[in-house]
């Protein structure tokens, strides 16, 4: 059994965005301090953690001066380079672990994964090349959807092939990096859930949410989702299997497409995940610090929720509409990004809709 | 009309401690910065600030700094010297204002206001020689407290007179600071309001809790409080007198002695307050997030309460317990101090007893 990590204690974070800030003060309310290491300078993490390094991902000295400051390492965003995890993980461990993050980080790997544990995903094939992509799209059919394998988010590195006639301009859009070719899944919307594994293999989700997105981001996340309660049960049992499966400790989330057949897994993400934010604002312990509880050993709380909530992003001069929103009794999460650019994530909204009584 | 502190300024605090930290976190969700001005080291709020000046409020230049820094300034507590006052008034808006400092910073004149204002105080007597003492118990009678007019918090500074026999030793233990003699009440139980107030006048309080205290020190609060109906609009009533009286902006907490006649006002303290944490876990909008909001000039919440919540401080050594109340599922908040020593307080927990539908 794990020994907890003391109150006290530091929490190294690899990344210094808005998870990274979030992960920090849910730290920083249990006692214990937060140490981000990230590239970027003026991040929104820096404004609320104990302490940062700004160094680049290829510095060994300074990922080996972060991993000897810190009691263990977690991470908010799962493309960490293989370089830089061999040097930390031999100064402090990382939660979730390198299994986790290699299916994640490689969309043919994860989906291999899925599927070797029985669960569905969208048809796919592996594409490196233009033979690939055409006896992929002789398989699958179009529309489908080519995307690089890896370091693909909020829809980048994707390309939509509506006819084979499309399939060139698709595969030049990689740029030559290896890709999957995903078929479409009519699906009726998307939920997702959000499950935490501690170090002794205790289970918790929450409850899952809907959904919206736009052009590729997420726009809003509702929850309850519309789901069936054997929908609800099939999706926090499908979360709790990959968890397990993962030997995983500390948030995933988990996006699934749903059909009036099946529910589908789109994709896993090793850490908190924007669809979970509205458990700020739901749940006595939100995922922040459910991830804290997770990686530093912590008894996990029991995802319970207290509220309706809808969650929704602030994206771009949406934050012309802070004021309005500050007016309205909703909770403003802003991440202290000092500019505004279209499509950059910069707050959200979770509106309370009503009070679940128990 | 005043305009709102725009995303990404600052706010300076004065004082480190966990109400500075629990104000810094705060302000940080809106997207605001936090400036923290702190004589001690390795402070709470250290943790979570975004700047710390670690300096003696008789260090000019330091507090020249500080106020230039800044684009408005507040306290986490009240006992701020009027030297430091009269420096960083010139140089960044105060909120609360002097006004509300001063008199909160006196019992004698506290006292005088409220009693100014039509509101019921226990009966008291201005005390500077053992001669006025005298003649204040023969006036008010015993049992009686004996207490400083200035700088007593947590029970400090004070001396129970049981009889009046017991005078003497009462008065050498103020040690020659001027005191007030106050009679006792004989009151059921203590309530709080916690209220507060915009700049344009608006007035949001939450919902009384009941407060327990063992030692001076407040233990637990309980929301909803044992109030009538009428009780709770008085409570509410006169929070909201106190606050337009002091043209008040900010969070202002409000002490209650409840009588089958009357509410008494015990105390009031121009800040967040420990009797307010609850709302941390049983509203959307915290007295953390309220208070900033208020002297940010931002649109106050109001005070919405979605859940019965019990609040119990965790104080000196019941960091022990924090393992099993990590357990339990409540709400963990601590402070981050290094060093447990007894009577200090370390954190909070706050328990979600159940949820109220809206």
């Amino acid at each position: 059994m794990t020994k907890p990590l003391p109150v006290g204690a530091t929490i190294g974070i690899l990344g210094g965005g808005q998870l990274g800030r979030m992960l920090a003060v849910a730290a920083a309310r249990l006692g214990l301090k937060t140490h981000i290491f990230e590239p970027g300078t003026n991040v929104p993490a820096g404004d609320v953690a104990h302490q940062m390094t700004t160094a680049s991902y290829d510095d060994a000295a300074a990922l080996r001066a972060f991993g000897e400051a810190v009691d263990i390492i977690t991470y908010e965003f799962e493309n960490i380079p293989t370089s830089a995890l061999d040097i930390l993980e031999a100064l402090a461990p990382i939660h979730p672990g390198r299994n986790a993050l290699a299916t994640s980080q490689d969309r043919l790997t994860e989906k291999t994964f899925l599927q070797d544990l029985g669960l569905q995903t969208a048809p796919f094939a592996d594409v490196t090349s233009m033979a690939d992509l055409d006896a992929a799209i002789a398989q699958i059919g179009t529309p489908a959807i080519l995307k690089t394998r890896r370091m693909g988010y909020d829809g980048k590195g994707q390309a939509r092939i509506m006819a084979p006639g499309e399939a060139g301009a698709a595969f030049d859009a990689m740029a030559g990096a290896p890709a999957i070719l995903e078929g479409f899944v009519d699906f009726s919307h998307e939920v997702s859930v959000i499950g935490a594994r501690s170090p002794e293999g205790a289970v918790a989700c929450y409850d899952p949410g809907e959904n919206v997105h736009s052009d590729g981001i997420l726009r809003t996340t509702t929850v309850p989702a519309k789901l069936s309660p054997s929908q609800r049960t099939d999706a926090v049992l499908i979360a709790a299997k990959i968890l397990n499966a993962l030997d995983y400790v500390g948030v995933l989330g988990v996006e699934l497409f749903v059909t009036p057949q099946a529910l589908i897994v789109n994709e896993i993400a090793p850490r908190v995940h924007n669809s979970g934010h509205w458990t700020q604002n739901g749940c006595t312990i939100c995922q922040f610090e459910q991830h804290i509880r997770a990686v530093a050993g912590w008894p996990l709380g029991d995802g319970a929720r207290h509220a309706d909530v809808v969650m929704e992003n602030l994206i771009g001069d949406d934050m012309d509409r802070v004021p309005a929103l500050a007016k309205s009794g909703a909770a403003i999460h802003l991440y202290g990004k000092a500019e505004v650019k279209p499509g950059r994530k910069m707050g959200h909204v979770n509106r309370v809709i009503k009070a679940v009584g128990t």
